[in-house]
């Protein structure tokens, strides 16, 4: 997946996240319309971890065109939107946190590593907004369990200088009553540099 | 579905399910074959809905061209394959039981059923033993969750002399870990008749 | 399961579905508050059985003290609450159904059938209106796989006369987000007479 | 958990996985035996975690008193016990994996990451030979849905010297037809040193 040079605007995120959702409508062709199925779906899966880099992306660009209060309303809606903190602590790992604040399960966790500013955890200083530019992922593996999802591979993100940071990633995605994938595991870890 | 006159060796018997179990192959095509899906799809409840009905006819041939016993090896065989009695008690409910044998969540119980011959189960005379010719079903509704779909709708069923009869049915069906669908609930009721 | 005479308020027959809703609460001995679990449990699955044959009573009671207005309103509010009919078609075959309107699996056509007074499902009278004094019911068997439940076993009905009515009954439950179950499957049937 | 000087046989090592999948067990005090539940318990899922440290420091154990036979064996054992890779590509990223052999999605790969002697996986020293003596674990968070949990936390593996090695770990475990739980996921890395 490739999305160089994202230049979204919040409807477009929506939009993004809307079709997601979208996927999630089952033919049923089998059946005609009398069906409920509340699995995840492969498609479902690649349209959600694509939409967590076009997010990851907007974050970016929210901050370049509007600053940290624009960059942060738009990682509260992606945090909203596509993570389970409504469900339950989320087992988050992000890349660079440490000390006693490794895991990140709830949602203020989660938003000080993504944009910074929260005095309560200090050595954050807000991953998504280091001018991401470009996403691509490589799966190694996926699991699906009911509306249950795991994936893991790689994720390769490239900055304004060009430079790529690649990083180990398993996500866990669950499936909501609306539909909507959320994710309830983020493992995210640098390569081993022996 | 329409299997009128099915004459099948018990081969042709095992061809089937085989089938059905070859459905659940996941195509993968977004992940390549890096992908583990336990889930149930809609073909697979629709190959094992037709499935059960072409066991049931072969049950009603073999009793008339191999007698008693070929009818009940083929039964046995068709317990042992496509119910879950392996996994514990079933949810079943059959057509024409009665007082205190009503539900059958036992595999000694769903064989007297449909074969009769148990002095356990006095009254059963063998439901699949009634030279069953033609099988037909009718989907009202179905709800897949994980590994376990559950549907609900009408089946038909013709003798030898052409008569035809419906009964309101309620099949859960649970995938195990080898792919093949078995049935878990199993509710079939006459018609109302006020 | 007695429930003899219940003669409850609105608010008590919401505290009902209140507590089987709290029974959802994990305890998370193992590992403190730091779990989701989104599957079913035991006791959840009595405690929506036991909510099942309280609401049908309340209706009974409403409709004698408020009349219809009452009883329709109530078994509104145990739709919206107990029913899946906001997740898709529900597999709705009740006991006394006829010809083409067997099943039900809007919601419009459950209401009809609990509490009659729809012109577009003509034969029905109302079941919930039967004046239903007591409620029991008898598990033969329950299989629990991830966040759906189905029972199978005999539900008894008493009337004010004294009359108990025995059906053969199936239901699937179906946990939502909330932590409420919701009736996804719902088979009844009266016993077969040869 | 601790589980210092663990000097176990092979037929105790096979007794804790026993243990684990005794565990499985289901009381179903509301409703006698005629229960099924293919769910995963809190206690399953710390049985688990506990088994798998003490499967590691077995190998290493047998590594020492047996040589690299000895500990193969055991590992293989464990993989085939412990994992599911008998269900599909297991989401495997070890911690000290690196290049384009990150990911062992295969048997093979996991059994020489544990003990190392295959040369298609060159850079493989074998992490369960390292004399590993102690294990302990803390859970961050724990999430189950239907037969799959996933845990995250910290591990710390205790050598011969002392030295406590401290890794963030994600488990994935699926419960298979026989109630065992299988490793399906094991993101394993060390922590971010800045």
């Amino acid at each position: 997946m490739n999305m160089k040079n994202l230049k979204r605007s919040s409807l477009l995120l929506l939009a993004v996240f809307a079709t997601a959702a979208a996927v999630n409508a089952q033919t049923g062709e089998a059946f005609g319309k009398a069906i409920t199925n509340t699995n995840i779906t492969e498609k479902e899966v690649e349209a959600a971890q694509i939409a967590w880099g076009a997010a990851l992306i907007k974050i970016s660009q929210d901050n370049k065109t509007g600053g940290f209060a624009a960059a942060k309303a738009t990682a509260e809606a992606v945090l909203d939107q596509a993570y389970g903190y409504n469900m339950g602590p989320v087992l988050f790992k992000p890349t660079l946190t440490t000390g006693d604040q490794v895991f990140r399960t709830t949602r203020a966790g989660a938003l000080a590593y993504f944009v910074g500013g929260d005095k309560d955890f200090p050595n954050d200083t807000g991953f998504a907004l280091k001018g991401w530019e470009k996403y691509e992922f490589k799966n190694a593996a996926v699991h699906i369990s009911g509306d249950l999802a795991i994936t893991m591979g790689n994720v390769f993100l490239t900055d304004a200088s060009g430079k790529v940071t690649k990083v180990d990633k398993t996500w866990g995605f669950k499936k909501d009553d609306k539909g909507n994938l959320r994710i309830v595991l983020h493992h995210s870890s640098l390569p081993y540099n022996p």
